[in-house]
């Protein structure tokens, strides 16, 4: 096993102890969020009664399959912790998501979670935002005046393919993926993106994020 | 022929003359803008050269049909002038779009033309915006939560129904109702409404318009 997986399970095993009975759990997507559901499916199995609201496809497939119980969002009361990982954090519990492509059901998740908790390897954490990509969707009727847009304000905008075609997100959507190095004022980059129609959602989490834990080494270090 | 649609006809016959040889139009969509289309395709037939790019599918089809040649906006190397209706307006050229559910794909127009020119008859004019219900569009993954929070708010969500269905826009999203009446700060409730993950865009346009023309009687007044 590489060292970063260790680091992902290691901080996947100290989030599973906040997960109570009765709790309903978000369930995040990615490599590290795959780790935390199949250590909830176990526990599930042993006997933890919770249920889990996905953030993909995948993930809710996953679940599925290792036996939590999975409720849409809609009918979910409350969600009382989100477990997710992350693409890029900083200190001050900035995030940069949206890698595999599942952003905006994650952000979704995040906005309406009581507690939301990240779960990173070591290699994640960063100084400044921006070595990593900014994932945003976008809808495709826009993408091309869109490209155009953040091209003139120079982020350099890259289409996400898959398969040699143009990714679609859950809904249907495009991802495009920008250059964001050297941007200091996030806030208010999320918020001239959010502003431009046709871009639904940005990979930028700054309000969100409770606690992060991050396996380093065999040990885990906690940011909150 | 109503008095209604006459100030429409007026209106839209008002419109057609800003248009020039050569044009990329930006094609509305809602009673008034079809009115707008068939107005623009006769003239085409006669001799007109421009090219449209539609808001909706059902404007699509309808230029088509009155033979106005469609591009997407995609290919579209800009927007030279859009021509769309309102459900509501000020004399600070702020408007409520959306009541036929197309606010996403004009708000996305109206962003990128380089001109918007808004027709409407008489009635659609008021001191305060408000007594027109604001759609908005959502992403149902996260309807019913959204629903919540903008109860929360005060805001009196409505499920937009369409044949006893819920109503489906050209994106697959749903649209919500709110009643903003009493909301004086507009700029303050787009900005909280569009950085709800999952509320993908309201149908406020409050700085893109340019121009309007309004019918009243047998007579245009406008407003700049």
């Amino acid at each position: 096993m590489s060292s970063t997986t260790n680091e992902k399970i290691i901080a996947a095993k100290a989030a599973l102890k906040l997960v109570e009975h009765g709790m309903v759990v978000g369930l995040g997507s990615g490599s590290t969020s795959a780790i935390m559901i199949e250590l909830l499916g176990k526990a599930c199995r042993e006997g933890l009664n919770i249920k889990g609201v996905a953030s993909s496809g995948i993930s809710e497939k996953l679940a599925i399959k290792e036996g939590i119980p999975v409720i849409s969002l809609d009918v979910a009361p409350k969600i009382d912790i989100n477990i997710d990982g992350a693409d890029e954090f900083d200190t001050k519990l900035q995030l940069i998501k949206g890698g595999g492509g599942a952003l905006l059901r994650e952000k979704i998740i995040a906005h309406f979670a009581s507690k939301n908790v990240i779960i990173v390897d070591s290699s994640k954490k960063v100084e400044q935002l921006g070595s990593f990509p900014l994932p945003i969707e976008v809808i495709p009727f826009a993408q091309r005046k869109i490209m155009d847009e953040l091209g003139q304000m120079g982020l350099s905008p890259q289409v996400r393919l898959h398969n040699g075609k143009e990714y679609r997100t859950d809904q249907h959507n495009s991802i495009l993926d920008l250059d964001i190095q050297g941007q200091t004022d996030l806030e208010t980059l999320q918020s001239s993106l959010i502003n431009i129609p046709g871009i639904v959602e940005t990979g930028l989490f700054l309000n969100t994020t409770n606690l992060i834990i991050m396996g380093s080494g065999n040990e885990t270090k906690t940011f909150q």
